[in-house]
């Protein structure tokens, strides 16, 4: 039995995603960021690094969407999420993710979490405004190659869909128009047809208890 | 035979050191940053993202760090850079690398390629300033627990040591006082030592043909 501790329409959806595709024995700890619960004294003691997503396993806790994502398709060869006997298919999938994590994601994070790396209002404000052209830019490149349709490593369905799925539902917010991408649009709506996606945004969407 | 794109002092210093490791047959193709060798048309038909490092392979081309150093720990898994039998280890490792490159090398980036993520040189001065303490704040926690000592992993070597090497080595200029991280600046008197090591910074550091 796993821990998985994320909040709502963060990063975390992916490897949520993932798990519910595993067949995961899991429970969720969903974690309130407007009460800024993942600087809390419990959870720095879970991930001291204040971030989301965190897998607890029997032997320890994971951080960092790719390692989780990849070590559930490790975990679970069943699923078949990723192509685990060929270890060039299998660095195309982490170079994707890798890509998701620190350049689009990053690109992302320049809408709201400017403080990261800034410490003026104008700088904020300057990040902002940038968000729509890096992110497109990052869009552009996964719509005409990286995503080889119909899903991103092509026939297969691996980890990588669950992750672009959950960066792409944040393109709307961050002015960028998915009119532009219909490879993108058209695998977010392959994913959303998913049971697995279906049960995921149900439970992220519903109210805290 | 790989060939392996590189820029001199870049985080591909990381793939480099582990390639020389492995004893792989390689051969290396150096990028001009200053002359912007990484967005010539010929580059970017090797890689789109205009980016090092990048490894060409018999089956295709693969890039970001993580991806290319798991990829060299499974391809060669004599030279033992990563526990390939224990999924959770392996994970950790992933964990740890994914860290670097999405959030290290992300704050080390807001020093010179704040172009990346705004418009206006006072929002360049601002992201500046912030990259002493952000680079700090990264690398306590790498300093009180990640790393294990002596290896990043603990008595075993991995994929995870020279992608420190190569980040810590950029401290100094990001403003961080190497006293106040004494294991990290061991770990890099350690690495520094290494015969595949000394060699990489030969081979990077030797002027242009």
């Amino acid at each position: 039995m796993y821990k998985f501790y994320y909040a709502p329409g963060t990063c975390a959806v992916a490897s949520h995603i993932a798990l519910e595709e595993a067949g995961a024995d899991y429970q969720v700890e969903r974690l309130d960021f407007k009460a800024n619960q993942q600087q809390s004294p419990e959870y720095l003691k879970v991930n001291p690094k204040g971030r989301v997503p965190a897998l607890v396993t029997d032997y320890g806790t994971l951080t960092e969407t790719p390692a989780i994502l990849a070590y559930i398709a490790q975990t679970f060869p069943k699923a078949k999420l990723a192509p685990l006997d060929d270890a060039f298919a299998f660095a195309q999938v982490q170079a994707f993710n890798s890509y998701l994590c620190s350049s689009v994601h990053v690109a992302h994070a320049h809408k709201g979490r400017g403080y990261r790396w800034a410490t003026e209002e104008t700088s904020y404000a300057d990040m902002k405004r940038m968000v729509p052209k890096s992110m497109g830019a990052a869009f552009a490149l996964i719509e005409k190659g990286m995503l080889k349709g119909p899903w991103v490593m092509g026939e297969q369905y691996t980890v990588c869909d669950p992750y672009l799925y959950t960066i792409s539902l944040w393109l709307e917010g961050d002015g960028v128009d998915l009119k532009t991408l219909p490879n993108v649009a058209d695998h977010m709506k392959r994913m959303a047809e998913r049971p697995a996606v279906k049960r995921v945004m149900a439970a992220q969407q519903a109210k805290a208890a």
